[in-house]
């Protein structure tokens, strides 16, 4: 019986992959990757690389076909590599995978990675959370108007100070509107970032208002919508101001 | 003028690092260092080792200190580090080193890191969301009774599905009672892990009414604090069960 590690492949960048998920990579004799993965990531492995990206996030049928790839995998090779974006414990349906493989009595362990909202926080160079200003802050997904109602994500959304809202592309306009018809002010700042940690990352500076009454081009790749008010676009011009003037 | 980087360090384990921060370490002229950093990612570094672990985290006279050491050394070198447990942007205190450049005209990079709630959820393998169960997680510090109000916490703590309380230790049985206070059903699981990713890591699966009637030991390490559905006992017990009956 092998053993079978779920990585986090970070955000997006090759080199943020921790040295941990780089040796396990380079280790594996098969490695089951997500679509996103970067191809100098990939390009690591010596093993035989399968793309579960067209199946993964579909429906339940489909992650069924994973966690038997994996068992099957696991019967067959000493080191299989379940690779992930991000971090496969926020938003990657790792539990599902594990409950296959326990129940299967293969021994498995989860290599954590870094996880997009800090990758577009490092973007941005704004500290999620900050003294005085926010102590907490809430990763969810939305999933707007796709038979789920707001009142699964709503609380953690008003609940934190600052939030982070994952596969958030073609969803900040519904977002928006919900955070603000449920209180929210609608000058609160916010902030999108596309491909965060990429050369083709993008950032969008905004406020709940303008993002819930205008509509934003398609996003081409995964993007974070952040919010909360050390998010304030102001507040980053008044800095320029203050460093320009020092700067005299 | 140098250029600053304001690096994770990971949760623990120096293997958790990035290959950007491996490599940021190894090219800087100076690398001012938290505490708690491994000694195995200082021995990366080939400039000067600064040790700001005595001063980090007190008064902020001190954070004063820190910001004026980093705009001096990149005053005088090309590639200054500062190397922060975790990931910079999650209670690393960040801001104020990013705003004291800033305000010096002084170039300021972020290297984003594997932060520790992550680093326990791999341990526990224990994903922190899960499809159906959980859709949000907040990350938040409590700081109970240290002349602040659980008010300020609390709403975090209560909105989401999932809760990972950085610098818990001393403060797990405080948090229980206040989240039981609130509303929280006492039979919610809780699970605390001390030193995530070290080979002394510790973990205690419980739930929020035996945290809040118990003292626990004194902890040597970071502790995070983690509480939710999806961290049920009964339920990794059951798949246990499952498991060895599968070996059979």
């Amino acid at each position: 019986m092998g053993k079978v590690y779920l990585v986090g492949a970070g955000p997006g960048a090759p080199d943020l992959l921790t040295l941990r998920a780089a040796r396990v990579i380079a280790s594996a004799d098969v490695v089951f990757h997500d679509a996103l993965v970067h191809p100098e990531v990939l390009a690591l492995a010596r093993g035989r690389l399968v793309d579960m990206g067209k199946r993964y996030g579909k429906v339940s049928t489909e992650q069924r076909f994973i966690n038997r790839a994996l068992v099957e995998a696991a019967r067959t090779h000493a080191v299989v590599v379940r690779l992930k974006g991000g971090d496969p414990m926020i938003f990657g349906r790792a539990q599902e995978e594990l409950e296959a493989l326990g129940e299967a009595g293969i021994e498995a362990e989860v290599v954590p990675g870094v996880t997009a909202a800090l990758a577009a926080a490092a973007t941005l160079r704004t500290s999620l959370t900050r003294r005085g200003v926010a102590r907490s802050v809430a990763f969810l997904t939305p999933r707007v108007g796709r038979g789920e109602t707001s009142s699964e994500w709503l609380p953690a959304a008003l609940g934190a100070d600052s939030v982070a809202l994952y596969m958030a592309a073609g969803a900040a306009q519904a977002v928006a509107a919900a955070m603000i018809a449920a209180g929210k002010r609608g000058d609160t700042p916010a902030a999108l970032v596309e491909s965060a940690s990429l050369a083709c990352e993008k950032i969008v500076h905004s406020t709940l208002d303008e993002l819930a009454t205008q509509a934003l081009p398609r996003a081409e790749g995964p993007v974070v919508m952040l919010v909360g008010e050390v998010f304030a676009r102001e507040e980053a011009i008044a800095q320029q101001a203050v460093r320009q003037a020092a700067s005299r």
